[in-house]
C-alpha cells in the first residue's frame, strides 16, 4: 500500500502523457458523446469505484450541465429491469473490471440502446468487453486489497474525458503529478498525526461538492485498513441527524479545499467547533491552520480537480493508523481484492 | 416517539381513504407524468426523506421502467449549475418542506423545464410552493426529532404514485394498516432484543434492492436517539471493504424479507454465518429464524410494500435503546427538528 501510494504522481504522469492508449480512447469516447449529445448519464460502480463515480457526477452535473444518476445495479441484477436507455450515456466504473453485476449491468444498458463506456485498470476484463468505448487508467497492477493509485487514476480518467467533451485542454491537470510529491512529502507529518487517533474506533469524515466523495473514499480506506468505523456525510446530510453521533470520543475529519466545496464548510466547522469537537481538516492553509491537526494542500490545482490531492493524506493516515494497530494493509482479513456480487 | 410510531396504521389509513385531498393530488400528478412520459427522473430530498427519496428510486426503476438519480443539491445551489431539465420528473421529498437547498433545487428545476411535485408533511411549506403538484403524506404533526410516521407516509405516499402512474389499483396496499399493527404488537419482544444492545456502541445494518432502503434510515434511526455508530451498506457493497469492520464487538442487523431483496441476502448471510458474527434479522420467517435473534414480519405484502412494515420493528429498536440508556428519544440534544441548510 506504501508503494502504491508513492506511485500515484508517476501513474497520473503516464495518464497524461499525450499520445498514449488512453488519451486515443478518451479523444474517441468525447467525440462519441458530443455526437450523440446524451440525456442523461448513468452511472455504474462499487466500493472505491462509486466515489469516483460520485466525483464523476460533481464534474458531469457541473461542467457538463449534464443530470447524472449512479445506477443501482441490483434493479437490473436482481430485478431483470430492461429499461429504455437509448439516448443515455452509461459508464461502468471499476479497478479490475470483473464484478458481474456491473458487468451484467452494462450489458443491460448496451441491449438497451445506452452508448457504454468503461473506465477499468484491467484492459480486456469482462466490463471492457461488455462496453463500446474502453477507457484504460493506466495505474498499473494493485495488489493492496485498499485501493489508492487506481482511484485517482480512475478520478484523473474521468476528468481528462469531461474536458475532452468540453472541448478544454488539459492543461490543468499537468501539474498534478508535481503537486502530488509536494502532498506525498509531508507523510511525517501525517504519520505523526495518526498517533492521535491510535485509539479511536469511532470517526466522522465529511466534505461536501467535489469534496464530499473524498469524504466516503477516506472513510472507506480507514475501515478497510484498520477495522474502525468512519462514516461519511455530506456535510449538509451531517446536521440533519448524524451530528449527535459526534461526541468528545469521536474525531472528526473535514475536507475543506479553496473554492465552493470550502467554502460550504463553513457552518460544519462553525457547529464543531462550538461542540468542542477533536477537528482534523485536509483543505486550504486557512481552514488547515483553524483546525486541531491540519493537513494543508498547495494551491495551484483548480476545485475540480482537489479530489485527487485531498485523497492522498487520508490514504497515508488510513495506512499508518494500520501500521500502528500492528494491522496489516495489504491483507486485511477477510477481505479479497476482486469481490463477486451478483 | 412511542407515540407517532404507533400512530402510522391510522396515518396509513387516512392515506388510503378514498376521495381524500391526497388521492385527488396523486391522481392529478399521475395523469400529468402519463401525459408528460418523462425521460427520466430526478428526487431531491436530505435525511430521512432521502430514504423515501431511495425507495422511490427502486419503485420507479422496477415498476415504471425510468431511470432516475437522486440529485445532488450543491450542484445547483452551491455551484450554480442550471440544467436543461425538459421532459425531467423532479420530485421533491420533505417532512417540512422548509429546508431553503431542496427549494431552491426544485425551484431550479422548474425553471429549466422539469415537472415538479412536492410530497411533504406541511402542506403549504416552501417545497409545495416551487411545485407545480402538491402530494400531501397526511402524516398529522410530528413532533419528535426522529421521524417515524412521516417516513412510512413518504413511502406510501410515493407507492400510490407510482402505482396510479402504471393505472394499478391501490389494492395491495389496503391491508398495510392491519399488517403494520400486527407487526407494532410484537413490541415487547423488540424491547428484549433493545437489551442485547445496551452496551453496542458500534452496529452495521444491511440489506438490498427495496430493502436498502430500510438498513440506511434504520441506521439513522439508531444514530439520532441513541448517539452511537450505524453503518448502512447495500449487501453488495458489505462485501467489498466494510465487512472488515464486523468483530465480536459489532452486531449486524439485516433486513430479509420474503421476494427477491431476502434472496440477494442469502450469500451475506452465509458470510455472516461463516463469521461468527452476532446477526439480528427483520424479514420472512425464514430468514428470522436462522438469526440469533429474528422478528419475523406477516406475509401478505408484496415486496415492494414491504420496506413500510420492515422499518416499525428498527424504529421500536431505536427508541427502547434509546430509553434503556437513558436518552431521550424526542429531543436529542444538538438536532432540530428541522434543519435549515443552503
Amino acid at each position: 500500500m506504501s508503494g502504491e501510494i508513492a506511485e500515484q504522481p508517476a501513474a497520473w504522469s503516464r495518464l497524461l502523457a499525450p499520445g498514449n492508449e488512453a488519451a486515443e480512447a478518451i479523444a474517441e469516447a468525447a467525440a462519441e458523446i458530443r455526437r450523440r449529445r446524451p440525456r442523461f448519464a448513468l452511472l455504474v460502480a462499487r466500493g472505491t469505484s462509486d466515489h469516483a463515480a460520485l466525483y464523476a457526477k460533481y464534474l458531469m452535473e457541473i461542467r457538463l450541465g449534464l443530470s447524472v444518476g449512479l445506477a443501482s445495479p441490483s434493479t437490473m441484477t436482481a430485478y431483470g429491469t430492461r429499461p429504455d436507455l437509448a439516448g443515455v450515456l452509461m459508464i461502468g466504473i471499476s479497478q479490475s473490471g470483473a464484478s458481474p453485476d456491473l458487468v451484467d449491468s452494462l450489458a443491460v444498458g448496451r441491449a438497451g440502446g445506452a452508448l457504454t463506456a468503461a473506465v477499468t485498470n484491467s484492459p480486456g476484463s469482462a466490463l471492457d468487453q461488455a462496453a463500446e468505448y474502453r477507457i484504460p487508467v493506466l495505474a498499473g497492477p494493485e495488489r493492496s486489497v485498499a485501493a489508492t493509485k487506481s482511484y485517482t487514476a480512475e478520478l484523473l480518467a474521468l476528468y481528462l474525458l469531461v474536458a475532452a467533451v468540453r472541448g478544454d485542454s488539459a492543461a490543468p491537470a499537468r501539474r498534478l503529478p508535481e503537486l502530488a510529491a509536494e502532498v506525498l512529502s509531508a507523510e511525517p507529518g501525517v504519520a505523526e498525526a495518526a498517533t492521535r487517533y491510535r485509539y479511536a474506533d469511532r470517526m466522522v469524515v465529511t466534505g461536501r461538492g467535489y469534496s464530499y466523495p473524498t469524504a466516503r473514499e477516506a472513510a472507506l480506506k480507514l475501515m478497510e485498513t484498520c477495522a474502525l468505523s468512519a462514516h461519511a456525510f455530506s456535510a449538509a446530510d451531517l446536521l440533519h441527524g448524524p451530528f449527535r453521533m459526534i461526541d468528545s470520543l469521536v474525531p472528526v475529519f473535514t475536507v475543506a479545499p479553496a473554492g465552493t466545496a470550502g467554502e460550504a464548510m463553513r457552518p460544519v466547522h462553525a457547529e464543531l467547533a462550538r461542540t468542542g469537537a477533536d477537528v482534523l481538516t485536509v483543505g486550504s492553509p486557512e481552514f488547515a491552520s483553524a483546525a486541531t491537526v491540519g493537513l494543508a494542500l498547495p494551491a495551484g490545482a483548480p476545485e475540480e480537480l482537489s479530489p485527487l490531492l485531498e485523497i492522498l493524506p487520508f490514504q497515508q493516515l488510513a495506512l499508518h493508523l494500520a501500521l500502528l494497530r500492528r494491522l496489516d494493509p495489504d491483507r486485511p482479513p477477510g477481505l479479497r481484492k476482486v469481490t463477486r456480487t451478483h
